[in-house]
């Protein structure tokens, strides 16, 4: 398609292009035009500001950043205020907040008092608050009114209104009333009156609450829009369910990185530069790089140990790897049901005690296994094999209740779970993996 | 409140229990009623059956399987039959996939026959396909119709549907020939023809299709319903985004799960028996234990370097973890980002030659920190500090090369790029950092 579109450029039939683009959806539209070279980007620009208005401003909203800025770079004042004026005020806000301060300044000259005032106020907002998330442009109607006069106000503004599903419910002050949904009004007589109608049990969030608590509630009450209220109840915003979508994206995304870790990101990885992408990785591993001194002077306490049975150290790497593994995956299991809200904090006795029975049930396994194919396949002595195998089964106990218990103890002082994964678990259980090892061997070959 | 209700119960107060109960939102009641000890739940039938219907049907799609189970146990052929009746298709079909047998047969022998036709057609669709997650009470309009008409058709059917939201149009053979959405009614005129205001540019997805695919679909599109059709373009059901944000979260899940070396399951964990939980675990920790004999026997080769200079055993674990962490960050973020699109498998040349610059930069200060630490906190002779220095370097290196091209390359060749994460490249890169610590220190300490 982008060829297409390439040819029809090139050969100056910009309404050609135009057209085809036309008979596509804003989305792929978006698309292609991230598609075109840097080299090309002028080209883009003529098609972009012969495009319909309503057109033009959707592209907008869902090209990124850096085409965004250039677009804005390209065009005159009076076009810059067009799309402002058009765009949601979430997707304005979201634009804004990516662009360096000088193109800031141009959009905001090029802006309505009224909302120059409202963008300011929404850029207040805390990033991965609600209010940094909602738009203004939702349908209000006042108790009074009956269905009849509610549809046709509708009728009169719902153009402009990101959606009409909902209709909310505001007195004078704009406190927050009710909420009614148009398949209600619909399925209502034109007489009605909104009062016996609306609903008042409204589910909403404040301004300041998390997005990720935010997301939260649209989950558990499957919503598709929900008010945002001040302190006073007042109505300030909504939430439409395709932004929540785009959040769940990427706070699980920020859990992934965290579990690896990565000091969280939600910059695209190829869009990264490696400068940033190395600083976001550095730190935690230098951090386990350094912790990883503990496991190092605990071998060279048992060097005795280790010089006169050297078969031991070929163990060693099987026993770190089995021991941070298991406990992994115990502490994955329990971030996820934290995140999830399927684990809470009063079940860590309950965690604990069910990673012992599951431990005993895999160490055992595991152990057993092991064991059998040392004396038979590689043949080891038995006394080593013995305490190779012990090793391995109460490593896996302990790994397995460390990775359980840690996410949850994390999680009761406010930091991440999510850091309790792999990397940190893997250096802790390590530590007590050889020191059990050692101990062993100390006993079962009489050091 | 669930105390609240438990007292009025205990005080034969069933209706005034009931009435406190209306207050809530249908989510909430389920929550109450998932929070009734075991014991008391006949308590819970009696306040179950007294619910008005439409109530105790939402309140029945919420609640768990094994509570499911439970009222249908305890309440009669008719009363099932009411449920059934009443419950959204999809909610229906979601119910009888958890049910027993017993329970399955005693349900759809209370059920109509068209609507058991049904049941058992949706019931065939695979696991995870889209034609398993739709249902079937959406609006269906044909386009010859007015704008009136078609208000009209919903004022009489709407109560029934899931969604009015976006209406489906469809000809006499069920081919799908386009949409309209709610807004676009209300807001054109009652004598417009549907035909001339329809979006015949339908998004939608196949029955086969995969779950996950249809996810990304809807937030490409910001879309909040989906019609699914068959390979005729017939139109044989709806996809609404409550269910995709959970499938999102499922997904997201699976993914996780499988990074951590755990077989995928749905099922919560604080529900999941121990038996369960281990045999999702011992697999892979299996293969990776055996996995680890590679690296055992690298070891047992080096044995006589290792005898001579037996500290260089001491700095084994922390080669190891530091290896396997900068893997692990970087197949994290590559299998992220393939998850959600960013990556394409064409682009893994571009993916090695960042994650081979960007390892240039980790690999090198890692190396320089621990060359300082390692000469002035631990005063390691020169040789061995620069021995362990040089491993770091390269195995960070390498590590990242690895981390960055597994997933891709499981994807190209069909595997789910989750399994190419921590477990594994560790693993991996654990041969490859310990072959070149010990030829680089045979090297250094001329062996």
């Amino acid at each position: 398609m982008k060829e297409i579109i390439m040819e029809m450029l090139s050969q100056n039939k910009v309404h050609d292009a135009r057209n085809e683009l036309l008979t596509m959806n804003v989305v792929d539209i978006a698309q292609i035009f991230e598609e075109f070279d840097e080299a090309d980007r002028h080209q883009l620009v003529r098609l972009f500001r012969i495009l319909p208005k309503d057109v033009s401003v959707g592209v907008f909203s869902y090209i990124p950043p850096e085409l965004q800025q250039f677009i804005i770079e390209s065009i005159t004042d009076k076009e810059i205020k067009g799309i402002i004026d058009e765009l949601f005020l979430d997707d304005a806000i979201d634009f804004i907040e990516e662009m360096p301060a000088n193109v800031v300044k141009r959009v905001l000259k090029n802006t309505d008092e009224n909302l120059r005032k409202l963008i300011n106020q929404f850029l207040n907002y805390p990033e991965n608050s609600a209010g940094s998330i909602m738009t203004i442009e939702y349908v209000d109607l006042n108790k009074e009114m009956t269905v009849q006069q509610a549809l046709e106000h509708i009728k009169k503004t719902g153009v402009d209104k990101e959606t009409i599903n909902t209709c909310y419910i505001i007195d004078k002050s704009r406190k927050l009333e009710g909420v009614v949904s148009i398949r209600r009004l619909i399925l209502s007589e034109e007489t009605d009156l909104i009062k016996d109608i609306l609903n008042d049990d409204v589910i909403s969030v404040k301004t300041l609450d998390h997005q990720e608590f935010t997301a939260q509630v649209f989950k558990k009450y499957d919503l598709t829009t929900m008010p945002v209220v001040d302190n006073e109840n007042r109505l300030v915003g909504i939430i439409t369910v395709d932004d929540i979508v785009d959040i769940i994206d990427r706070e699980n995304t920020e859990d992934i990185q965290r579990m690896a870790a990565i000091q969280p990101s939600e910059e695209e990885y190829l869009r990264t530069d490696i400068f940033k992408l190395a600083k976001h990785r550095i730190v935690w591993l230098l951090v386990l790089m350094i912790s990883a001194t503990f496991t190092g002077n605990i071998i060279k306490s048992f060097e005795d140990v280790l010089q006169n049975v050297i078969v031991l150290a070929a163990f060693i790497p099987m026993l770190m790897n089995t021991g941070g593994n298991a406990g992994s995956q115990s502490s994955t299991l329990i971030i996820r049901g934290l995140a999830l809200g399927n684990i809470e904090i009063k079940d860590a006795f309950k965690v604990v005690f069910k990673e012992f029975r599951v431990s005993l049930i895999v160490g055992f396994s595991l152990a057993t296994v092991n064991f059998i194919k040392m004396i038979i396949i590689d043949k080891v002595e038995i006394k080593i094999a013995t305490t190779v195998c012990i090793t391995i089964f109460l490593t896996v106990i302990l790994a397995k209740i460390v990775g359980g218990l840690l996410p949850i103890a994390a999680k009761s002082v406010k930091l991440d779970p999510a850091i309790m994964a792999s990397p940190l678990i893997t250096t802790i259980v390590d530590i007590f993996s050889l020191m059990i090892y050692f101990k062993i061997a100390s006993l079962m070959l009489n050091f």
